[in-house]
C-alpha cells in the first residue's frame, strides 16, 4: 500500500518534487517524507527497541501539525527546502520501511508485550490510511502546481473517461426520494471491530431527518456553464455573505483551472489542457460556489446525514484513483443514484463537528482529527484521486468553504413535502 | 421602543457618537441613522404615498449590507464620516418617525390596500426588533471604544450587581440532567401567529439528542482564572487548531478588556475599570476560549438543541439591559439552571445554519438573516445588553468564533450515560 | 500665532474634530492637543517651577513620535479617542497658554538663569513654528476627511482665486535659465542669528550644479489632463518602477480628489466640489506622478539645489493660507518665475538627507527632523495651506513619494547645454 | 564568461535549482534561463536572420521586469515553476549560445550592416555584464535558501580566509583624510570608449565635497558585537525612524544568518555554519543597521562621491568571487584604505538617482537601470560574490535600505574640520 506513493510519483521529474505553489499544497517530496515520519514518530520510536532515528532534524522538518511532537516546521515554507534531496527522502522511506518490517515481525512473533502489540497494529493501520490520504493530496497538490504553470505539463497520458463518448447522452437531472425519519449514521467502534475507520466517524448515533430527495448524479459542466451564463457570479442574492466577499476579493469567475480562450472555456486536467466537456461533472468548486449554484438551480446542498443515509445502501464503486484517469467521468444513464463514490468529493451543508459522545484519543495521536472541528464543512464520497479501498459511507472529509484545489463537486438535494 | 435608542445615547458626549474603533463596531451615530434608514427603505419608500426621502445620499451611507439596495458604504469607513452631524441624524430620526406615524395611521385607518397593510405591520414589527438589535450593538460598540481609550471613560454610574455582595457565596458548579430524545426546537410560524420571531428561528422541527446535563450557571471569573493559572493559553492540546492559531497570531492571553496591573487582573466595565471579581461571570471570551476552557474543565459546550430544549421550560427573566447594569451579575445559589437568559450570550457548539425547510423571504428583506449562514456559531439567551422583551428560547444570535466584543460567556455541558 | 489654530477650526462642527480617515492624517483635535503637549513637554515641565501637568495620560496620548518621551500612542488609532472632548482639549490649550505666559514672564524678568532663558526662547520659537506646521496639516487632514465623505462638506466659502477669471489667458510654459556653478544653499546658523530656521536647513554649504532652466510657473490642470488623455497612467515606460507598482496596486488614474462625472473631471476643494479648472495648478499629485508627467513632457523635476538657488533671489510672496482660499491659484502672465512660494509644494528630485556636517541637536528635541532622513523626498516653497511667515527659500519639507494629501504640485526643469 | 554561470551551479543538486525562499531571491534555474532570455530578446530576435525562438512561452516566463517586452511572469512565483527542468534550461542555454556564435560570426564577418554591428557588439557586452550580475545574485540567492534550511547545507568546502589566522592582529580602526573640494565622479562615455560601464555611471560630473576621512577597513564582527552588547538594537535614538519601525516589525536583533546558540553567536556561511569570527568583516546588514552602527560609533556613512573620490586612486584588487571563498576576509594591517573592492558592498548615505544630464537609452533596453532610481541607496565596491572583472570605482549598485541578503557591510566616515 505504501508502494503506491512511489508509483504515483514515477511520472515526475526531480524538479517536480519540491514545488509548493500555495501554502495549503505541499511538495510531493514532503508528502513522501511526512508519511514516513508518521511511522517513525508514532511506531518506531516508541515501540522498536534500539531504533535509531534516521536524521535528528527530520522530526522538526516533517511534522505536519502535531504540537505534541515539538514545533512543526512552518507549512508555507515547505517548498523552500531543496534539501533533503529526493534521493535522500527515498532512502529515508526505505530505512523506515525496513524498520517497520522488523517491528511488525516482533509484533507477530509476539516478542512485544500484548498491550504494545495491539497498539502497534492499530497505529500501523492508521499509518497506512494516513498514507492514502497523502496519496490523494499528492495528486491534487501536483495538479495545483502543474495547473498554474504556463507550460501546462502533462502528468499522465489521457485514458478513456476523460471525455464523454461522442454519442453519449446525459440522462438529465433526476431525483430519488428518501423517507428520512430517525436514521443512524456514523460507525459503532464495537460492532465493526475489523473494519478500519477514523475516530471522527464514531460514535454511531441517531439523527432525525425529514423526507428528502437527492439528485441521481452530480452537477455537470453544462449545468454550471448555464449558471455562469446567467450571471451567477455577479448576482449577490445567490451567495452567502462570506461567499460574495470571497468572489469579489479573489476575483472569482469560474471554477479553478478554468481559463477563457477566446469564446471557449478550457480547463487544465492532469492529462493536459482541454476544452471544458459539457457532460463531465463540474469540479474544483468551493462550497460557496456549490451553495450559490444550488440556490440558483432552486435546490440546496444535502446535509451529511441525508447523504450518508442514502449512500449506506449503495455499493462503494466508482471512478477512483485506481483507474488512472485522475478526472471525474460522465455519469451513466441509470435512474438510481450514481457517482456517490469517486469522481468528486461532494460538499455537504454540514459543519464538521464532533459526533455526540466523540472523544479524541489520548496523547499526540489525538491531534489527528478532532482539533480541526471548526470552520470547515464535511465532504463525502471520495473522488477520482481517492484510492478505492480508502472510502466508505461514513468517511468524513473536511475543508474550508473557499477551498477548491481538491476534486470537489456538487450533488443537489431538496425537501420532500 | 425606538426612543430607547436615544435614551441609551443620553450619557454620551457629541464626540462619542462618531468613533469606530474596529471594523465590526459601528459608531453610535451610525446605529441611530441606520435603524431609521431601515424604516425609510423598507416601509416609507414603498408604502407611504408622496414620501420624500430625507437626503439622497443617506440610502448609500446608512445601508448596512443589503446588496439589493445599491452598494453599501464600506463598513470600515463608517467612523470617517464626521457629517452628517449628530443633530442632523437626530433630525433624520424625527423625520422618519413622523412619516412612520403617517404610514401607520394610513394602515390602521385602512387607507392602504389590505395586502399592503399586513406587510406594513409585518415590516414595522421587524424594524422595531431590528432597532433592538442595534440598541445592543450600540452598547457593545461603545464599550469597545471606551474600553480601548487610556482614559477609560465611564458610561454609566455603577449600580448594584456590578460586584458580588461581600458575603455572597458561590453555589459551586452543579448540573441538571435532561433526558433528550426526539425534541422539537424552533418556531412554527403558523402556530404562534401573534408572537414575533425572526425567519431563522423556523420551521419548528424535531431533533434527536442523547441524554445530557447542563451546568446550573455560567462560568465564573474565578474558574476562568484557574484555567489561566494552569497555563490554559499556552497548552495547544486544549485548543481547536484554528483557535490555537488565533491565540498566537493575536497574542491573546486573557478575555477582552482584561489588563494586568502588577499582580492583579483588572477589567474595563461600562461603569469604569475595576479589579476582576471572582464570582461574576467571565465575559468577552471568544468561542475558541469557551471551547478550550470547557475541554480543560473536562466538559464541553452545549449544542443549540440541548440549550433550547432546556431553556424552553425556563422563565425568560434575568439581568438585561433594562437593569442599567450593563454587566453580568453573580448567579444565585438555587439548584436549578440560572442565568439562561440575560447576563451573557452563551456560545454553543452548533454552526449557524438553516433549519430544515428554511427559506429566506423573497426580495431584499430576505438578506436579513439567511446569507450569514456560514462560518458562524449560534449563541443563545441574550445578555446584560439585550432588551428584556427581545429575547426568547428560540432566538438565534450568531458570531464568528474569534468574536468577543459582545457580552459572551460559557455554559458547560456533558453527556449523560 | 497660536490663536490661528483655533481660528482654523472655527468653521468646524464638534464631529469634525475627531475623525482620522487615514493613518497619516490626524484628527483636528489631536493637532490642537499635540501642539500644546509640545510646549508642556519641552518647556513647562523642564523650566517652569512648580508646573503641574494638566493630565497624567496626556503625555502618552499626545506624543507624536518622540521615543525619548515614553512610548507614543499608536498613530493609526488617534481617531479612536472620543475623549478627551473638544472642550477638554481647548481647556488644555488655555491651561498651557497661561503657564507659558508665566514662563515667558519669568524669562523676560530674568528670574530664570541666563542659560535657561536662551533655551526657553529658542524652544518657544521652535514650538511656534511647530504649531504652524500643524496648522497646515490640520487643513490638509481635514480636506482628506471632507474629500472622502460622499456629502462633500464645505469648509469655507469660495473666495476669488478659486477659479480663473473668465478672460484670463495662460501665459504658456516658459523657462528661465540659470548659470549654476558652485552655489551655496542652506543656512549658516552663525550668520543669520536672528532669523529662525530648522536644524535640517543648515549648515550652509557649496553645491556644484550645471546650467539649467526652471519653468516660470507650475504645471496646470490642462497640461495634466493632456498627460492623462495621452494614456499617461497606462504607459509603463513613463514611470519609475516603484511608481508603476504603486499606480497598479492602488488603482491610481487621476490626482487625489479627482472624480469622473460622466465626461468631466471634478475635484473636491475645501470650498466644495467643482469641475477641474484648466488654468489652475494641478495639485495633490504624488512624486511618482510628478516624475512621470515630467518625463512625458520631455522635462524633469528640479533638484533641491537648483530650486533653492533660483528661489533665493525671489520675493517670498504668493498664495498662502492667509488668503483663506486654501486652493492654488492661476499664475500671472509675467515672464519671470512665479508661484515659487505658496500655491503648491513643489516636488524635487532630491532625497531628504542631512546636509554635510549636519548634526541633530542633543536630547529628545533632536528627534525633530533628523530621524526622518530616509526614503523621503524634499519639497520646496510652501503651499496655499502654509502660513505666509512660515516659509523661506531654505525650508525643507519632506514626504514619501506616494504621498499626495498635501497640496503638492509640479515645477518642470531641464538641462541647459 | 557565460560558462562561469554553469560553473557556479556545479556543486548543486537538481533540487537546489528551483527554490525561491523569498520574493527577492530567484531560483538558480531562473537566473540561468533569464540571462539567456536577455540574449535571445535583445540580440537574436532583432538581429539574427531566421532565428527561431527556443520556446514560445519563455519570453513571458523569463522576462524579469522589462515592460516593453510583454507582461513579465510574477516574480514571487518563479519558485513555483518545476518546469522547464534544469536539463531543459541547460539545453536552452546551449541553443542560445550557438545562435549567439552565429550572430557574432555574422558581425565580425561584416554580413550585418555597419549600424547593426556596433549595436550587436554593444548589447553583447551588456549581456555579458548582465550575466555577471546574475552570477552574483545566484550566489546570494542560494545562500538565502541554504541559510534558512535547518540542515544548513554546504555549498563549497571552506578555503583559507574564511577564518582569521590564529595569530592575526586587527590593525585597529584608522582613518585616511581626503581634501575634498570639487571632484569629478562618474564616467565620461566619450573619454573611455573602450571600457564598459552601465548607463547609470555617466555622465562624469563635478561634485563639491568638504574635507573628510574614511576608515581604513570595514567594520568587524567584534565591533558590531560591541554595538549589540551595548543595546544597539534596543536604543531608538540610534535609528532612523523607518529603521526603528523595521527593527520592531521584523523583530531584528542581529545581522542576517546570525543565530544564537546558547552564549555564542553563529553565522551561516556558504561553507556551513560556524561561530562568528571577531576579526572578519560584519556582513548581511541593512542600511538601517549600518546607519545605526555608525551613529553609535560616533561616525557616519560616506556619501557616494566621498567613496568614489577615494577609491579612484586605489587598485581594483580584493577578495572577489574568483577566490572561491564566498565570504569576506580579514583586513590586512596596512595603514592605507583596504577592502575598498571585494569583501562586502559598502552602504553609502547617497540615494540612488540620476547623474546630472543622465538619460536612459531609448527603447526597452532603457529599462535596465533608470527606472529604479527611487527609494534605493547606492552601494560601492563589490563583494566576495562579485566577479573580479565586473567592478570599478564608478560602479553603482543599489538596494532598498532594509535589504540585507547581499554581502553588505559598513565603512565609516567622518568630517574633517
Amino acid at each position: 500500500m505504501r508502494g503506491q506513493s512511489e508509483a504515483l510519483t514515477a511520472p515526475l521529474e526531480i524538479e517536480d518534487y519540491g514545488v509548493q505553489p500555495m501554502d495549503d499544497a505541499s511538495p510531493p517530496k514532503w508528502h513522501l517524507a511526512h508519511t514516513s515520519w508518521f511511522f517513525e514518530t508514532f511506531l518506531l520510536r516508541p515501540f522498536l527497541e534500539g531504533y535509531e532515528p534516521y536524521h535528528p532534524a527530520y522530526e522538526h522538518l516533517f511534522n505536519s501539525y502535531y504540537n505534541g511532537v515539538g514545533r512543526p516546521f512552518p507549512r508555507p515554507r515547505r517548498g523552500h527546502l531543496s534539501r533533503p534531496t529526493v534521493a535522500e527522502v527515498m532512502e529515508y522511506r526505505r530505512y523506515v520501511d525496513e524498520a517497520m518490517l522488523r517491528l511488525l515481525d516482533a509484533t507477530f512473533t509476539a516478542e512485544l508485550p500484548e498491550e504494545a502489540r495491539s497498539e502497534v497494529i492499530r497505529r500501523t493501520t492508521l499509518g497506512l490510511h494516513h498514507e492514502q490520504q497523502h496519496q490523494e493530496l499528492l495528486i491534487t497538490d501536483l495538479k495545483y502546481n502543474f495547473g498554474h504553470n504556463p507550460l501546462a505539463p502533462v502528468y499522465s497520458a489521457p485514458v478513456s473517461g476523460l471525455t464523454a463518448a461522442p454519442d453519449a447522452e446525459d440522462g438529465g437531472l433526476d431525483f430519488t426520494s428518501y423517507a428520512g425519519g430517525l436514521v443512524e449514521i456514523g460507525v459503532d467502534p464495537q460492532a465493526e471491530a475489523h473494519a478500519f475507520h477514523f475516530d471522527n466517524e464514531s460514535p454511531a448515533h441517531p439523527v432525525y431527518i425529514a423526507p428528502y430527495s437527492l439528485a441521481n448524479r452530480v452537477v455537470t459542466c453544462a449545468e454550471y456553464l448555464a449558471f455562469m451564463a446567467d450571471g451567477g457570479y455577479r448576482t449577490p442574492s445567490l451567495w452567502l455573505s462570506d461567499g460574495w466577499a470571497w468572489v469579489n476579493e479573489a476575483g472569482i469567475e469560474a471554477p479553478l483551472y478554468w481559463t477563457r480562450r477566446e469564446d471557449e472555456w478550457w480547463e487544465y486536467r492532469l492529462a493536459g489542457a482541454a476544452p471544458v466537456d459539457d457532460r463531465l461533472p463540474v469540479t474544483h468548486v468551493s462550497a460557496y460556489e456549490a451553495d450559490a449554484f444550488a440556490r440558483w438551480a432552486g435546490y440546496r446542498l444535502p446535509t451529511e446525514a441525508e447523504w450518508e443515509a442514502a449512500a449506506t445502501a449503495a455499493p462503494v464503486t466508482g471512478n477512483f484513483a485506481d483507474s488512472g484517469r485522475f478526472h471525474p467521468a460522465m455519469a451513466g444513464t441509470k435512474d438510481s443514484p450514481q457517482q456517490l463514490f469517486g469522481d468528486v468529493w461532494e460538499w455537504t451543508a454540514s459543519a464538521y463537528g464532533p459526533y455526540p459522545g466523540y472523544t479524541a484519543p489520548v496523547g499526540t495521536i489525538g491531534e489527528y482529527n478532532g482539533k480541526f472541528m471548526a470552520n470547515q464543512l464535511v465532504l463525502k464520497g471520495g473522488s477520482c484521486a481517492t484510492p478505492a479501498d480508502h472510502i466508505r459511507p461514513s468517511y468524513r472529509n473536511f475543508f474550508y468553504p473557499p477551498d477548491r484545489w481538491q476534486f470537489t463537486g456538487i450533488r443537489l438535494a431538496k425537501d420532500d413535502h
